[in-house]
């Protein structure tokens, strides 16, 4: 299993240098055969070779069986957004759920935001189209849509079978619409369907985010509400997301570089980590690979034990420890 | 004074009758001439004159001085957007501040934000174009982001001097950069400017929302994050807003019709009485007279008065009062 590694920039190299131990022991308890090549993309790239996302980097990708990623600094969108629509990952799935023994406003959430991850005005079709008017086009078809929707209910059929399709067609009556139409697909199915429009979403997601189970959108709303209910769920630092094609998966924290606290050794390696979760499962369902399913379940239950013990927390989680403390008391429990 | 009145649907009708005899008192009281005129516009306006917003309601528009909306079902669009566009009502004001008595998991909240109320996606351009392609444009200019960034600046100035300018330039750099430059005038100035990501925002605005003075966004952030914030200081249904342009200003709670509770008397009537407090002090400040200002100021006082009573409440802020007893008991306080 070849996994191409973008260890990214700001917290990133950091935090995946700390997170390779804690995969290696899973890689030998489990025999995974899990094999990791790195590959440079981000702003370190565009410095050292003068390009984000260098040709040697695509080709390596392009062999890998899937990619794992840190996060990636001003450059994100030439990496990230590129190689989301370079290899159609068409589904961005987004966890968000209370983690015991996480101090937070909000206890029992258990969500995931499946965000379309190809379309709407992630396109990047957008120029000036006069001096001083800026023209940005918002692209909703009826093939991504469906298969969005369909995705959400698939996987909604494994958890609460409920699926809060989000948009704004009451404004953007064509393009929302096309994507509302396609949710009520699910209309007497065995998924209950409900429709928000996003900023209502936006309001309930503060108000009882119990409520949610799966919440299907567009790209730019599932941006917004995606880092809205990480927050919610306990904290941005600790979440996890994949996104998924076809032909290839990427594993990613929903959170930034940070640059604020690199090289401080002190973030936190969760969304990381989960994000690894999230891949090892996603390998073991492709191939019905059990080892990988069981690995996935281990990397988990060893995390949300460091939680609950509430020893060895890095400080965004309100501990003191280092970010090399918390991922080697991860490995403990492994 | 000429005031177009829109009941509008849902409890928009009964929140307005409930509202006026308030009004009443202040209008008596503070001698201010106010003389409301109905207007019809909205899901009622359709069902009756085949039109949300009939020729005859734009003639009376077109002659007051302000309008005060409430609450518009499924026509909002054709209603709302089409008289913010139509009169370039361009600062759209949301405050969203914790109101002492009212229990909510945040405390200390006071910020507002400005929506840019004229373009972006809401400017309605778009169509199939392809069977199954919808296109929307995205459209933003200079013009309208240097107002709406100047208009911020002012309000900072009479606040605590600090603007946070949320757009995406990192994926739509045309367009939101085109904005954040806007923003980016403010450097240097007697304001504090601070950039960031919409979806950062929205986790922020969770993490601490005390950190916000104002936030100024353009059209479809600022529709998402206003309702997310009016619930981060206590709740949507207590939300007031003003749509400010050259021309006409129009006032309206930023909660929808609430078609589930219309009719049962229980609507809380805070939304709508913000909002007539936030036209009264508009009126107040475009004529320089004090006896507007002064009207808004124990409008708003005798609101907070009920909360920090904790009697005469609705139900949706704990209470289990009607909305008469509610709007009534306001009055008491004025
Ligand atoms: C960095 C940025 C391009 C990216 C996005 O907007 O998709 C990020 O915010 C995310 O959510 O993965
Ligand atoms: C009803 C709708 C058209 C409107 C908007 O999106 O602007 C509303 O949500 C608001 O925020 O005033």
């Amino acid at each position: 299993m070849r996994i191409a590694l973008i260890r990214g920039d700001g917290v990133g190299p950091e935090v995946v240098e700390a997170s390779l131990p804690v995969i290696e022991k899973l890689n030998r308890s489990y025999k995974l055969g899990l094999e990791f090549v790195d590959v440079e993309a981000g702003d370190g790239a565009l410095r050292r070779r003068g390009d984000p996302l260098p040709q040697e980097s695509l080709k390596e990708i392009e062999k890998a069986d899937v990619v794992l990623k840190g996060p990636v600094g001003e450059t994100a969108k030439d990496v990230i957004v590129r190689l989301r629509q370079m290899y159609d990952m068409y589904a961005n799935v987004r966890p968000a759920f209370s983690i015991p023994g996480l101090a937070s406003k909000f206890e029992g959430v258990d969500l995931v935001v499946v965000r379309e991850n190809t379309e709407d005005l992630y396109k990047g079709v957008e120029q000036m189209v006069a001096d001083d008017v800026a023209v940005a086009l918002k692209i909703v078809s009826r093939k991504a849509s469906e298969r969005i929707v369909k995705f959400a209910a698939d996987m909604a059929r494994t958890r609460r079978r409920k699926v809060t399709c989000v948009h704004k067609a009451n404004v953007m009556k064509v393009t929302d619409g096309l994507f509302a139409s396609a949710c009520r697909s699910l209309k007497g199915t065995d998924v209950q369907l409900e429709e928000m429009y996003v900023d209502a979403a936006a309001a309930n997601l503060v108000r009882k985010p119990q409520a949610f189970d799966v919440i299907v959108t567009t790209n730019v709303y599932g941006d917004i509400l995606s880092d809205e209910a990480s927050q919610i769920a306990g904290s941005l630092g600790i979440a996890p997301s994949a996104n998924l094609g076809e032909r290839k998966s990427l594993f990613e924290p929903v959170h930034g570089a940070a640059f604020d606290i690199a090289g401080k050794g002190v973030a936190n390696p969760t969304a990381f980590l989960l994000s690894v979760g999230m891949m090892l499962e996603h390998i073991g369902n492709l191939g019905n690979d059990h080892r990988f399913l069981k690995a996935s379940i281990s990397l988990r239950e060893a995390i949300l034990r460091v939680y609950s013990s509430g020893r060895k927390l890095t400080p965004d989680v309100g501990g003191s420890a280092s970010l090399a403390d918390m991922a080697n008391e991860i490995a403990q429990f492994l």
